[in-house]
């Protein structure tokens, strides 16, 4: 989000979404932040009908490519959203979300850049405001440093994790929908990493 | 610990260590729970002289030969302990120990040996017995299973966990005291896998 859409969008609760509107049903909702060109998020909707997909992009660019596919794809319970993770919780109501994908966010190598990264523990006060009492985060990235912060993270903002994997890939996860920047990485021998985390009561 | 030691080991505290008359001073006490044959026990008691080690083994023939080898070496602030992690509380006056470190404890690999683990909730509850409020446990482990399990029974057990490493010798950590085993595996290229988990309050 750059400094304009900073000073313009004001963080208030008029905008918040009505998910018997813009999906017309009242099935659970999940959220992938940072969906990209949107292939992980158009193979998981597809996979389960019976739940509702928001996928949220900070590139306008990036996310018309992904809506425009999914469109082509007639795919119901899939909408976008164009925003940034800090304004979420002006868009998504409080306690409604049951499931949040972090797949393969930028890792923000630099340690000035930590606060950017979508597992810094403001981003993850962020996310408790909107997501259920038993709903879970799930992580992918290939980035070990970034996997390393994300556990401390985590770990300092009172949720738990489970079923961590450190190569998930030679593990016994079952169900992993890869997406090809997944797929290409893997297949160059290195390890990916994933993590489920559910917030403490 | 076999069958026999666990008949006749009673859980009681008549037992508890005087840290005064073992060591001869106040100085903090640090623990390292399965020493094996003792050489990071020795290593770091050599260098730290003001903090009192307690070096835990279950084995009696590992025990004595590390215990050996430190009185060859004249350390005093090293003191051994034959026992199982099981039983520490027995022994160990409760909020006394500074640190406990695990260092490359046998993963058990097997599910059905969960329990044996170190980092099994049940033998991290009877740590948080023995742990001063701010105290750390350090771990270290080459088996990747094991730390992900780790990890997991940390969270799990109203631990905060720090400074994760999953690749101890890439990372900026300084003054790792290496193992003769924790050598070996690196060597061959293997990453150490490195945390540190504190009480919650």
């Amino acid at each position: 989000m750059d400094r304009e859409d900073r000073n313009y969008q004001v963080k208030d609760t008029d905008h918040l979404l009505d998910y018997k509107t813009i999906f017309g049903n009242d099935n659970p909702v999940e959220l992938e932040i940072g969906c990209g060109k949107g292939l992980f998020a158009r193979e998981i909707a597809k996979k389960n009908p019976g739940i509702n997909f928001l996928a949220v992009e900070k590139s306008s660019n990036v996310v018309v490519e992904a809506a425009e596919k999914a469109i082509e794809e007639n795919i119901p319970n899939l909408i976008f959203l164009r925003g940034g993770a800090e304004y979420l919780d002006c868009y998504i109501p409080a306690s409604s979300v049951d499931r949040i994908y972090l797949n393969f966010s930028c890792p923000y190598p630099k340690k000035s850049y930590a606060s950017h990264r979508l597992t810094h523990r403001n981003f993850l006060e962020i996310y408790k405001k909107i997501m259920k009492k038993d709903a879970e985060i799930h992580q992918k990235t290939d980035n070990m440093h970034f996997f390393e912060f994300s556990i401390e993270e985590f770990s300092a903002s009172d949720f738990y994790v489970k079923n961590v994997s450190l190569d998930l890939h030679s593990s016994e996860f079952k169900g992993n929908i890869m997406t090809e920047y997944e797929k290409r990485f893997s297949d160059q021998g290195f390890p990916i990493y994933r993590l489920e985390a559910i917030m403490k009561e």
